[in-house]
């Protein structure tokens, strides 16, 4: 069975056919969403999530926002009204305002022709979510290579095609090597506290077609102590050139744990994910969360109403830790020479 | 301000008087169980918890059971069947089971007087509970030399006035240390899959005007790195005479991030915890719990309904990561020698 598709064109072009993870895991429902309004809505209500997906979905949001503008001057108005609202939708999201620059620049060199403006906003929308696509399988397909026939795969968070337009990154191997026909096992981390292990990751390996078990993101040590586990892959939301790694909170625990079993641990991400300003983690600013992801479980209260909350979005994994480092472009292993990354 | 007492007498000493848990964090409701029916169900449904404090309420459920017998035949044939009963409600907990144990053997001890009958049994389980309190201060005062002014603790689970007679295991200390005047702040892991930190231990300490800040679990090892945490303090449910401790999963991973950044790691636990039988952690048996306990949170869904679980209720940590163990007897530090807490 094919990995899902959460963000497509509608069969009509006309729309953004997004698969509503709002009611992951219990309903699989899909929307069309027909104009920058219900765009913006459907991001900033967790409908998409998945940087790469966010990303994609305001792409093609902005080539919506001048469908039915009759001349080149309102449909610019329109697109530049398009562009502020969804850059607010989640204003620190690198991928959201990287499309966004890339849809702005193509749609001013089209000067004066309103079709087609529309014409070539459409294409690049489009073209970003190819490109999306390309990436997840160049991942998947050099992950693979790490994944051995019958392995069982600890994994952390979503990372597959639930957050981007093509088959994940880190998730991307798995789906790489259960294509080439290898049998692989994964165990995901219910990931807490937005629980995208268990509500997502779950969910579409599930819905693939290969065997997946959930577990508290405590009981990871006791599957590596006891030896159940042949590999971790995480994901990545920044890799400092020394090899540091910031990843969704919960991922430099379970680091020290395979570390501590000998089990390899990898990192997969795109290439854009590297960033060559920052030189180590410790230069990594980690965004501190809302309490209430702590204080709450989707309705139920789980802690005091006003307690206090540590709740960073991310955690700092050290290079030493981390066996290989996953790009689009290759595997990566220590002393990392992330310079050929840049372009 | 007190901690709280979770087990008591009722006022006219005819009822059992407990904080009804299922109502935590959002409700401090207190309910008079009058009979065994009652007691038992306020077992069954976790409106007591913790193996102490189940102890305790059913010995004194077992006091209550004789109370309307006329004479000394019925009174026993009602003890026996409560007793049956109340045995029934939580099969493997050792405490349980023990302190119905000395209540039998106490009315048995007692024959053809149903009101002397009812008088010892309502003196034995307030000696078990009195005993408990004991302990629990006894542990409290030598786990409070550990904690320096101005500590900062982290936890896991609950091990409070909430799980026991008085007030707590690994908790006591921090009760202690601040009744004779140190400043101490707690760290409160939320400990997936019950969430008793966040909703139990983070409630007490809260009630009791300690500072008390939660994180996910995976969020303590970032905490750790930090610089955050002075010393970590746990609890246990069997220590083998390696010093090997099985507790609440999620205390392994912790203990190997406590160590990775040289924070001391201490366990705490009544003298009944130490197993002389059990030679070593990886010869205790770890139970499997419910799969709903990750697929739902409360009465959320949060995993695809049929998905297969990993969820075992406690963990091993190596006496090798443990920088000490107190009991009600003392400091215990390795290499451990423990045949002096066999009676």
């Amino acid at each position: 069975m094919q990995p899902i598709q959460a963000v497509a064109w509608s069969d009509d072009g006309d729309g953004v056919r997004i698969l509503d993870q709002r009611l992951l895991p219990e309903r699989e429902v899909y929307r069309v969403l027909r104009s920058v309004d219900e765009v913006c809505e459907a991001i900033n209500t967790l409908a998409v999530r998945g940087a790469p997906a966010i990303g994609i979905v305001a792409a093609m949001g902005l080539a919506l926002s001048a469908k039915s503008e009759k001349d080149w001057p309102s449909a610019m108005g329109a697109i530049t009204a398009a562009d502020g609202r969804l850059r607010g939708t989640r204003p620190t999201a690198v991928n959201l305002s990287r499309a966004l620059d890339r849809m702005l620049k193509v749609g001013l060199a089209r000067r004066h022709d309103e079709s087609e403006l529309r014409r070539v906003l459409h294409a690049e929308a489009t073209r970003i979510l190819e490109e999306d696509r390309a990436m997840c399988r160049q991942i998947g397909e050099r992950g693979a290579t790490l994944i051995p026939d019958g392995a069982r795969v600890l994994t952390h968070c979503n990372t597959g095609a639930l957050a981007t337009g093509g088959i994940g990154t880190a998730l991307a191997a798995v789906y790489v090597a259960v294509e080439s026909g290898k049998r692989v096992e994964v165990y995901a981390d219910e990931t807490r506290p937005l629980l995208q292990g268990s509500r997502l990751t779950a969910w579409e390996l599930q819905r693939a077609g290969i065997p997946v078990t959930v577990l508290a993101d405590g009981a990871a040590a006791s599957l590596l102590r006891d030896g159940d586990v042949d590999l971790c892959i995480v994901g990545a939301d920044r890799i400092a050139s020394n090899g540091d790694v910031a990843n969704k909170v919960g991922t430099y625990p379970l680091a020290i744990a395979a570390c501590r079993h000998s089990v390899p641990f990898y990192v997969a991400a795109p290439t854009s994910t590297f960033d060559p300003l920052t030189s180590r983690g410790d230069g990594i600013l980690i965004e501190q969360r809302s309490a209430d992801e702590l204080r709450r479980v989707l309705s139920a209260q789980t802690a005091p109403a006003n307690v206090a909350v540590y709740n960073p979005a991310f955690d700092v994994t050290p290079a030493e830790l981390i066996s290989a480092i996953v790009s689009d472009r290759g595997v990566h292993r220590p002393p990392y020479d992330f310079s050929e990354l840049s372009r």
